[in-house]
C-alpha cells in the first residue's frame, strides 16, 4: 500500500523558498503569478494492507517525525 | 486559480534523503516501510482564468525552472 503525505508549512508562515520561486518566474518573464507556497511530499511503500491502519500509523509518523506541527501542517492520503 | 506541482525523482535515480527517512523511521520503531521517496510540492496562485492555458503554462515553468527534467518528473493539477 501506498500513503503520500504532504507537508506544507502553515498559512501565516513566511516562504522565503516560495517567494524566491515567485521573484524567479517573474524573472523569466512569467506575469500573472501571485503568490508560490513551497512544501514537501513523502511517497511511503507500507507492508500494511488496512487502509485506515495505514493511514493512522502515517499520521503518527508524521507527529513524530515528517512535520514540524509547529509550524507546518500535514495531509496524508492513501494512494 | 490555483495550480499544485508536485516533483518528485525519477524511478531509478538514487534517493537519500528518502531513504535517510526510512531509516529514521526504522529508529522511531515504525516497522512495515518498505521504501520513501522525497519530493517536492509547490502550490501557485495564478491571475489566468482558463484552466487549460494555466496548466499548460505552469508546464513551461517546470520546463524552465521547477524541475530538473533530467532527473526528475513533474505532475501538474489544477485545484
Amino acid at each position: 500500500m501506498k500513503a503520500r503525505v504532504t507537508i506544507m508549512l502553515k498559512d501565516g508562515v513566511l516562504d522565503p523558498q516560495g517567494e524566491a520561486i515567485r521573484h524567479a518566474l517573474g524573472g523569466l518573464g512569467f506575469s500573472g503569478v501571485d503568490g508560490v507556497r513551497q512544501g514537501k511530499v513523502i511517497e511511503l511503500d507500507l507492508a500494511s494492507v488496512d487502509a485506515d491502519a495505514a493511514k493512522a500509523e502515517v499520521a503518527r509518523m508524521c507527529e513524530g517525525l515528517l512535520a514540524n506541527t509547529v509550524i507546518e501542517k500535514y495531509a496524508v492520503e492513501i494512494v
